[in-house]
Order: C-alpha cells, then structure tokens, then sequence
C-alpha cells in the first residue's frame, strides 16, 4: 500500500483582522501589504503586526496573516495562552462562537474583541484530488505519525478538503516541539 | 486485559546543581532548602532559584530540584531553548556527556558550564513491582496514549525502573500543552 505522506507546516502565534479591525488598528482604507506567500492558494504574511495585550502579559509583534477575513481570529499556542494569561479552547479555524475575547493594539488604534482567541486544532489541507486519491472525506479525523527520537501519532487530526487547498498539515509550535518536527518535514497518515 | 494506566507529571523547565556549583552559586557551605515534595522518594523543589542566562535572552528564575547531583543539569522544553538561544539534545537525565553549555547565576556568584543542559527524553519511573506486574523491563521503549481533542499517542516513552521510584510518567511542557496535558492526568500504556 502507498504511504501517505504529508509535508507539515509549523504554525507560531499569528492573527487573521476582519477589514473594519484592519480599519481601527492601522487607519480608515488602511491595506494590508504581502511580506511572503503561504502554503494555501491565495494566503500571505503580511508586513504588518499587531501588538496583543492579555491579562497577564503582552506580545509586542503578532504577524498578520491576509487576506482580510470576515472575523478576527487569533492563533496562539497552549503555551502562548498560558504566557499572556488567557485559556482559549481548541478550535478549528472559523469556530470561534464562544472563544476567548483579547485586546489588540495597532499604530492608529485600540480594540477589545469579546471572542477570536482559538488554539488551532490540527488538521490537513486536501486538494480535492489528494483526498480522493487517498478515499479521504472533508472532516474525518485522521491519526499522523512522526518519527524519531521524539515519536508521536497525533490523533484527532482534522482533514479539510477543497479545490482551493494545496497538500499541508497544519501544526502548532506546542506540538512541533514536542514531537520535534520543523517546518518542511514529513508525516504520514497511519488511520 | 488490564489496562496500563500511568499518572503523568508536567515538568517545566529546571536545574539540577552540582555541590561544587552550590558553593559558586549560594556560597560555600550553602546548603538548598526544601520548598515541597516531588513524586520521586527524597527528591524535592527548593526555595532556591538560579538565573539562566542564553545567548538570546534569560529566565531569571529557575527552579532547583534537590538533593545536589553528581553533575549539574538544567532541563528545559525546545520552546524554552529556542527562547534564550541555545539548541540542546534530548537526553535521558543524567547522559549530558556532549551536551549543551550556559551560563549560570546566583546570590553568590555565576558560573558557565560547558555541558548540562538538554531536552529531557520523555520517560516512565517504575517501581520495581509496577514493572513486574506489566512486564516491562528498564530502558524498554513505550508507547503512551493520552485520548482527548488534542489525543497522542508519545512513542519513545524510556521506562526506567527501580525500587527507589514512584509510579510517574515525566513530560516536559511542550509534550504537555502539545497533548492537552494536566499535571496529574492519567495516560495509558499501550504498547
């Protein structure tokens, strides 16, 4: 049987602004600008930062992911919530109804959302032709292993298929470190 | 078939000292104090914290576990390394022959230490019975589940038994957040 094998992208902490947040934070019509290309059709890190201030301490510089999207979404790390003293839930990115709120600074202004604030829950992207190939649906729960000296099999990984998505797993630094993936390496779906 | 249940302890990042790097650190003769208990028989958190100066940034405080050891050894998370600028093995404790340097402050003075710190290897303690009882043998390679949304499943896991331990599995802080881990969950052993 052939392997599955998937390239795995370690995601650090990072913010996604909805275009009236864009607005407050760095000026009315303000437009984000492209630092570098991501791994998903059309995605980019921005040169823009924004400054985010928890209850307990701050993150001077969170990288802004674009395009614009219709909410506000910020991405940290368990050990990054537990850093800046909040407890946000683990998430798919979207699903933010009920997730933690945080204060946000950029140079033209100050916001306070009341919920945005997700630990990502790993996944996969699928072009519709790798999950077809591989008899893999939109939203099945896959389990991944990584090798090495620091072994892992991530269960609950969460494949999402569309046209649109180029082949990633999405990981976190928190589950990068402890299994000892870098961005690049390889993974394989094993279930 | 009985299931291998184990309590697992959170260990965030730490020093173990030397006598000879005591007496550099607190002053000769100086003797640590016990601030609380550990799960292991006789070994204790003191009161006494050193300051771990990288070559990026520092942690001012880090804890000590005591008694001293042969060999002063700091233990910290790969988040923890990559945040004051150092890259060191993952070692089981005690094996730091090659490993990393750093630098070392205390009330009394500092030292720099050409080897001790590493990225601890994810381990088991046994007890010598616990052992028997599941067939497992010292140094023997695990594999650990811990369920959930964030569900792993840790390979690599070292047992190490002995009369002397307590029944605890030992994660670092990454492994712990990467898994949704609480200090004093419950894993099971499942191969």
């Amino acid at each position: 049987m052939t392997q599955k094998l998937v390239p795995v992208g370690v995601s650090a902490r990072h913010i996604h602004l909805s275009e009236e947040h864009v607005a407050i934070l760095f000026g009315e019509g303000y437009e984000l600008t492209e630092a570098k290309a991501l791994s998903q059709p059309g995605q980019y890190a921005a040169n823009e930062t924004v400054a985010v201030i928890g209850p307990k301490s701050s993150f001077p510089k969170v990288r802004i992911l674009g395009p614009v999207r219709k909410a506000t979404q910020l991405e940290v790390s368990r050990t990054d919530a537990f850093s800046i003293g909040v407890n946000p839930p683990v998430r798919e990115s979207g699903d933010i109804s009920g997730s933690t709120g945080i204060t946000l600074k950029g140079p033209a202004g100050e916001v306070t959302i009341e919920e945005g604030v997700i630990v990502a829950a790993r996944h996969i992207h699928f072009h519709t032709s790798d999950a077809e190939k591989w008899g893999i649906a939109d939203k099945q729960k896959l389990k991944v292993r990584f090798g090495g000296d620091r072994g892992v099999v991530f269960e609950e990984v969460i494949a999402r298929v569309s046209p649109d998505f180029a082949l990633d797993m999405h990981i976190d630094t928190d589950e990068a470190n402890a299994a000892g993936i870098k961005n690049g390496d390889t993974a394989e779906i094993v279930g």
